[in-house]
């Protein structure tokens, strides 16, 4: 509970190399999160090399955290080790569709989580980096994934260099519903926003991009609608590429 | 790391309710989890009334845990939110876009794992519902869930009333990858999926189900190609539906 409720995202790392009993371990816990049909549909792959991780490097918009932290972990959907292990066993398996990109990505998502609280209570630092999405099509490149894989997200983990405070959250009812879902008044958008909107870390994001409001530095300068388009593409063309978007076939 | 290492899916509740302030705690856990650029987008549906419950029954396949258990949690990827603010704020939102939902996805599925370590380190059980994916369309009704909300899992939990043995996992080995995936060979096949095959449990499954193979019984009759295919379509529906396939928008 204390791992849980005092995670930060750590962007700088000591030099350190993580133990690989520790590592092992760390992994090991990864694996017992739930998973469809106990299929595990997913892999990790465990990056160390410099070389590997210097052409990830541009791929995650080189967040020098990708070089300074030892360990970076690509989890990925992947279908086709049971694939593989259907067609070895006389089965015909009919996993390449969206449905099973999805199951296979949620399986990804819940070890990955482990995997992170497991390793913040062993005193080691997370941080997910979300281009793994943008940038999946050079990913599946540098990593050599095989039809049947698509990395989801990756996690960089290492000896914390820093000691961030703890970010903010909204209230805890604006995000939690109870039975049906009610939808939000003007009021409610207000009361739910207003505690994030006077942070101090707000005002100072304001005047360094010149905005009027915190929604236009997501909406013009983080996270955009060209870029979205542009990745959305990307990430439909990946999951077709990947074998994963045969949404039609009959046998 | 224990409540990690002994989660086991529970599939039996007792009647006792789960305390308000104990419910609560576990959830502000779940909001801890990283989140895309802090944005928060997604929605937690808390459901414990019976007849809404009993709504939700048949979208979960008649699993007799969702009247169960005594609380009812679906997790949705969630945009409407985040949108509202936006435009309340002078902003132009650019997220009806695929890439959008799955940002979102993300977001919602690492908040729902640190639900569940939450709830199993305070004495719960819980088990993930799949059926949320392939029922979806019906799910956002029961919930009037609307535009830029998709339920992407569902976890039922309560005080358990059986101790189940831990399910099997594959070798450690065989979904890790060091530096690069290094596809699999017939011989690691069969290495990594030895252990599962010789269980008792999967003997007793091959005579009921009288197939040949283990992995028969997921083609043939847990998984099946054309559910799939059915899924796949109705999943990719609802994205459209929900405005998350607006992928050519210039402005």
């Amino acid at each position: 509970m204390k791992a849980l409720l005092n995670h930060r995202s750590i962007r700088k790392y000591k030099g350190d190399p993580i133990d690989d009993s520790l590592l092992q371990e760390i992994l090991t816990a990864g694996t017992r999160a739930s998973t469809t049909g106990n299929m595990q549909v997913y892999s990790i792959i465990v990056t160390r090399d410099e070389e590997v991780k210097r052409q990830l490097l541009p791929l995650h918009f080189n967040q020098q955290m990708v070089m300074q932290a030892p360990v970076v972990l690509t989890f990925c959907a992947d279908f086709n080790r049971f694939n593989k292990w259907c067609k070895q066993r006389n089965a015909n398996p009919g996993y390449d569709n969206f449905l099973s990109f999805f199951t296979a990505a949620i399986d990804a998502l819940l070890a990955a989580q482990n995997v992170c609280i497991a390793a913040e209570e062993k005193g080691l630092g997370i941080c997910y980096l979300g281009t793994t999405t943008y940038t999946a099509d050079k990913i599946i490149e540098v990593l050599k994934l095989p039809k049947g894989v698509v990395p989801v997200t990756t996690v960089v983990m290492g000896y914390p260099d820093e000691q961030p405070e703890l970010t903010d959250r909204l209230p805890l009812a604006g995000v939690i519903h109870h039975e049906v879902y009610h939808d939000y008044s003007e009021g409610d958008i207000d009361q739910i926003y207003q505690q994030k909107e006077s942070l101090p870390l707000t005002k100072k994001l304001l005047e360094e991009n010149k905005k009027e409001t915190l929604a236009q530095i997501f909406t013009d300068n983080r996270y955009t609608l060209k870029d979205n388009v542009t990745f959305s593409k990307n990430l439909l063309k990946v999951l077709e590429q990947q074998g994963f978007m045969n949404n039609d076939r009959t046998e």
